[in-house]
């Protein structure tokens, strides 16, 4: 199960703005990834050392930096140190339990996104953070670990396909938004079918697993209903274009992933209303089959009980029992004994059990 | 089962405004049919080839182009090109799970719509993505497949019927929009006669097969909810005339469409909310007769089993039993049973279980 | 049980304003009576034709036309000839399962509410629909039947009472708001006291008739509930005065139903709260009865089946059992059943079973 | 139980503004007290005849009028004369199943509260309107009954505690509406010790009566709830001082009240969850018994049934069965029956049923 | 379990500002730390006696008063009159159960948060009431007994680590603020431990003990929610800076804290969500496993039974039984019983029983 809340507690006390990280170490050494483009050319480098700050050649259209893990703090304060950002943003990119969110710094735009990630074992979504910087003409982003997320957005800019290089920065925020809502259809995807084969099962063979898969999902459905919502605030605000880092003609293309972020949400409410049916329908059949098992025990106990009495009064010891000398007593009382347990399967055949 | 997601995921990383179509191939060969139409005349033809562009004869009032089947990716590049719409807008249309929605394009208007289809196998609800362009003079229309739906506003335009060929555009979107929402009402009469159907049915003899309806109405409720509810913001924001393109005098039909939607919505809730009550009866009526069975088996163990044993009593071999020489103690001991028994009988009556 | 949808479907497809009466056929022939009075004078007639127009005497104040029975189609479409009334009026005149709404047609208000009726098999509330509409000095009001629940308006403007016959067209509309307003409280009434009944019913003496009961009333519950709550709304436009045909003296007055509307609802949102938690205590006596069967079967089991097994001892033929031949054999084992049987029952009333 | 709704009926079809008691007639006489002061002095009588009218000793700052029970017309006719109040406060002040509400007149100000009552017999709570008018130098307040919860109040005026003989009639109706809030702290902390002792009795012997007690608290729930919601929005209103007839420096004293109220519904609010959790927690303790309860059955049956019959194998008369006629097959059959029971035990101590 | 509510019924009827400390004495002595810095000096001192009054050093920037222990109240009311602050301010203070709120007194403003403790016997979480008073160059705290929860603040104005020395009251009323939500992190941390630990519980071995743990934390989730919800309307009155006590530079840090409240928030409705499903599964575990016990019984019975009958068929007396002297007739009766068993367990394991 992925943990629901991380340990922040060792954080409580310091000075605001404090650099911690808090969350799992995921990756081994940071990964700084740096890529400028305009119309015409585009660049691309891996940064191993932040000690000579960050050149970049000529006065490129726009600049993106990307960072995979966080635990390494000096590389984030030299980034601070570099592009002027505030203590509180860079305290908030290594707590990595945030909710989605934006905040307007004036001079960038800092939004952080919740990505989903099956986790390795194959039973269960692990939420990572992803936190975006958006500045006049550069974007700066930070990954909890190497994702290939953004790798469709890099590659369009290698090749110039599509309108991402002759755009600004704020266009390549949206890119890079847009990955992670499209990112997460796959995840629903896989979902819809758990849950379609989970219902089949319910119907044919509900067994004690079918409960806890049950469970599992609804868990799941409420981790992603948490880290979807917010998004939806985050980007109206982004479309909104309070910020004048957000140029008027990004406004439709916001607009559209704004749209895709009301369907995940919209398609995460219907699971999550199927997921408590099918639970009502689970007790309702565990129920159905208790009476099943009650009626076989009842019809086999009325039965056999009444006859088993009769056996049992032609068993006992009296010295003056006249039927027992009787030469016709005895298939007499197997008679008496057939009808009754005759009578007793039609009585039960009138009340449907059978 | 209806599927709940599209294969969305094939898109994942593709630029946005790519056109690919996503969903079902519902129809062999996508079907353009143009018509054209002012208070004197009206034109209609089928356009076989879209290479030559769309001529219209003279200056129509409206222009009216329907097309049914959306795989033809072609066909839609055309028509964009031609009408200058945007390629968000043809991806939209080809992502054929959209939730219903409103985009003003400055000089059109993009509405998606959700159409519902009892599907083939006459057990569950079908929907479909209906998308409508309003232009100053023109109205697009997008099916997913052939319908008959809008054979009706067709047939009132070559016939004269009604206001529809003395007014523009905006009152042939609006009465495409009063198709789609009249053909819910049918929809949903079926539907409201299954659960007075099924109402009966949990009155007089509740079965296994009576939950499994049960959950699938309720399903369906949840996909009609999440269909329905969303049109009921688009039409209001048609109606409240923000955008040039619908004048004021069609807004009083706008309110008369979004009146029968709230009728909708209201009349699903209604179900809603029956559907939840009726599964409590269900979960009612089976501990219920879990009760009546229960009772059943007590009250014949709870007769026989004393008086069994009774029997087992002096079926005792023992060598000193004085009762076994007692003349009288075979009838006796019969009495003593049928006594035993009565008095059950009588505690049982006692307790209303009788 | 009332149809919760009416067949709207034979409208489907027809231009919006056409005329078609949907829904039952209540009253023989449509009954039209005509009212007009002010401070001095107050004339009244039936109006058998409507052929001639509709003449008034003199310059009346208000003028007050009332219609029992819609099926006559031609009766509406004389009035909204000589009244002027929108095609669309009309339509939703004769469209009676409409939720109660408002319009604002410039030059009259067309007002829609529900009016509740028990049902003749006294088993359930039926609901009709009134449409009332307020011109500047006239207001004509539809009903689907014959009913006696104006009758207490037209005595009052007989006879002068109150200050009625004083005040405008907006006042008389007031008054039949008020009328059916007031006639929801003897409904609630009536549900009231059958809340109660059943109350005490699941207290002494639960059935599986109070469960039908239960599920009848919430399903009542509903209708009501979706007959009322859009009331609210429409008396709250209205008093907010934005037409000038609602004078701001009468204000005062629709406040005052206003408050009405809301005890309504209150009211009706209490029963359903307890009506909800009157099936939680059903199910848990269900539950405890259960319970009770369940102890009586496993008291007398528990302690005959032993005992019995004790005298299935004695009872095998053996050679060689040298207890048969002891002579205190017998009374010794009947003391050993005694003891078990006493002490099984002592261990029952720990548990507190007994 | 109190009565949910009161007997409104017998008033359909009156004009508005008749004078009609609707609700029990809770004492004898109404009796009418009369008190004035200012911050020098303090006068006070009760007023056996209305028809002199209302004099007051010179110009006193404060006029304070208080009516204990509402079935003497004629008293609040006189009152309604002298004050100049409109008659649809006079209807309301005697339909004593109004909800809290505020309404501006202009000249005062009309409020209605309810006050909460333990009834009589121990076993419920019970609601009583208060009335209560502010006009710009008077207060009129109207009880159903006799009650002692104005008392400090009026015994602060007498002994000039405190600022009310300094403050003007505003401060007194807060002081009115302060003291009713007050009443229902008394009352939440009963509610809260019967929570408390029911949560135990839960835990430690559930039993059916837990059960109605639990139904009734819920109840009670919700009938105070439906009392105390709508006062937030009547001091709500008050405070923010739409009307001159409550002065700037009194805001301050009603915020105070409202944030009673506030936590008054937030007190029931919690209590109201803490309820409907008990309930699920009732619910299980059944279910867990009546597993326990069937555990003994299963263990008791399927320990004696299998030996019984081995029993009853030997109890046969066939002529040939050789083991009848070995020396050891009665202690063999013994010692094969206790094992199978000892085998049985240890199976049912792996399942963890003893 | 913690009192839900507090006597405050002891206070009914005294006039508005009465002091009176409603709650628990929680400490023996009131004890007072004065504590005054600037951005160069810092001094500190305990004050014994408040007669002399407070007498400040020069003229520090920032002056911050602590109070422990409530019950004191002369300690207050001298605090009351050397800083000018409202009666009503220091009756809050001492009524210990209020809900988190701001209060704007113009010259200062009250804020009163509530505290989460783990009490001392492990078994549940206590709400403590901390009221912060913030004026232009001081602030006030008061607890109701001494914690540790403010010591970092404090050792970081000693050591004069980070900004707090830089800045003014308002930023150490915000530096309160987040220690105390600083502190829900990690009871949350606690509960979200005990959750897990519950959740392996209920797939591994559900116990009655299981069933309390859910009710209690559920319980503790309703207080937890009930203390945190409205705190997030107060940092935001905060931040939204109405007053000018709150300087524009702090906003940024009370934004950060209010997006930590958010974040407290949303783990604890994850946590009731989680709760909610947890007690859903706990009623299916219990009724499969129920399921499973009927299951035993059913098929040791209609194995048995029907055998034992056999067997006691031939213990009958009769003396015409011909099948007793026939030669082969035990070892053929032993066969048929065999094969009856043998049938039913197959019957059994078809219907996946076994």
């Amino acid at each position: 199960m992925p943990k629901h809340i991380k340990k922040r507690s060792q954080k409580v006390g310091l000075p605001p703005g404090t650099l911690v990280h808090i969350g799992e170490k995921k990756t081994e050494k940071a990964k700084v990834t740096y890529l400028d483009y305009d119309e015409l050319h585009c660049g691309e480098r891996e940064i191993e050392n932040l000690d000579g700050g960050i050149q970049s050649q000529g006065a490129p259209a726009v600049t993106w930096i990307n960072v995979d893990g966080l635990h390494q703090v000096e590389v984030l304060e030299k980034l601070g140190d570099h592009f002027g950002l505030h203590p509180l943003v860079l305290e908030d990119i290594l707590n990595t339990d945030q909710r989605p969110k934006i905040d307007d710094y004036g001079g960038f735009l800092y939004i952080v996104l919740r990505m989903l990630n099956e986790d390795g074992r194959g039973d269960g979504i692990d939420t990572e953070q992803v936190s975006v910087i958006l500045g006049p003409s550069f974007v700066i982003s930070f990954q909890e670990r190497e994702g290939d997320v953004f790798d469709p957005v890099r590659q369009r800019i290698r090749t110039g396909k599509g309108r991402i290089r002759k755009l600004g920065a704020d266009y390549l925020a949206y890119s890079l938004l847009d990955s992670v809502v499209d990112n997460y259809f796959g995840i629903l995807e896989r979902l819809g079918e758990e849950i379609e084969v989970l219902e089949d099962e319910l119907v044919t063979n509900p067994t004690r697993n079918t409960l806890h898969t049950l469970h599992r999902l609804k868990r799941e459905m409420i981790l992603l209903s948490r880290a979807v919502w917010p998004l939806r605030e985050v980007i109206s605000a982004l479309e909104r274009a309070e910020s004048p880092l957000v140029k008027e003609s990004t406004a439709i293309y916001l607009r559209d992933v704004y749209d895709h972020t009301i369907q995940v949400i919209d398609t995460i409410e219907t699971y999550r209303d199927m997921l408590s049916g099918m639970l009502d329908i689970y007790l309702s059949s565990i129920s159905n089959r208790m009476n099943e098992v009650m009626k076989v025990l009842t019809i086999i106990a009325t039965i056999f009980i009444p006859i088993t009495f009769v056996a049992g009064i032609y068993g006992m010891n009296f010295k003056y029992m006249p039927e027992l000398e009787w030469p016709w007593a005895y298939p007499a009382v197997l008679f008496v004994m057939l009808a009754a347990a005759g009578s007793m399967l039609l009585y039960f055949r009138g009340k449907r059990w059978l």
